[in-house]
């Protein structure tokens, strides 16, 4: 499976995600998948809500939020759980 | 509209709102809805995932998740977007 429509979302700007996911769309995508975890799920949502209000309002299709957990094993804090967020967006063609 | 079965995601501990969650689901309600905005959104997701893993597995029929934009007028810090997460939980009976 390809994961060029696929933008994780770290520790940069929530502006930089957002142009990221800008290019993915101006590529010709009919769908994009924005993957999170832990701490970077608000800026998540904040990246959705930008490219939704500001850049691609009328290009939405569908919007399918899904929550999960993953287990992480670290060697100095041991195996502990982080939730994850992903949000798929269809776009209009 | 009755707004009982709301819950407000704030500063407390993810496992606090857990437990206010698990207290509506046992008084009887069919829903229950988890709101969140800014930073406390990755909260709201820990909660929703506590939830399902430990405490309401079987219990869960649909989970809807809905993102918006709120405008905040501050004094200090005037006129500023905040992204929110609203978690709609439905249950079997």
């Amino acid at each position: 499976m390809s994961e060029e429509n696929v933008i994780f979302i770290g520790k940069k700007s929530a502006m930089s995600y957002v142009m990221a996911c800008f290019t993915v769309i101006q590529s010709g995508m009919d769908k994009i998948i924005i993957k999170s975890r832990g701490r970077s799920i608000s800026k998540a949502v904040d990246v959705l809500e930008i490219l939704k209000n500001r850049f691609i309002k009328d290009k939405i299709k569908n919007v399918k939020i899904t929550t999960g957990t993953d287990t992480i094993d670290s060697s100095d804090r041991g195996s502990f759980n982080v939730s994850t967020l992903e949000i798929e967006v269809s776009l209009k063609k």
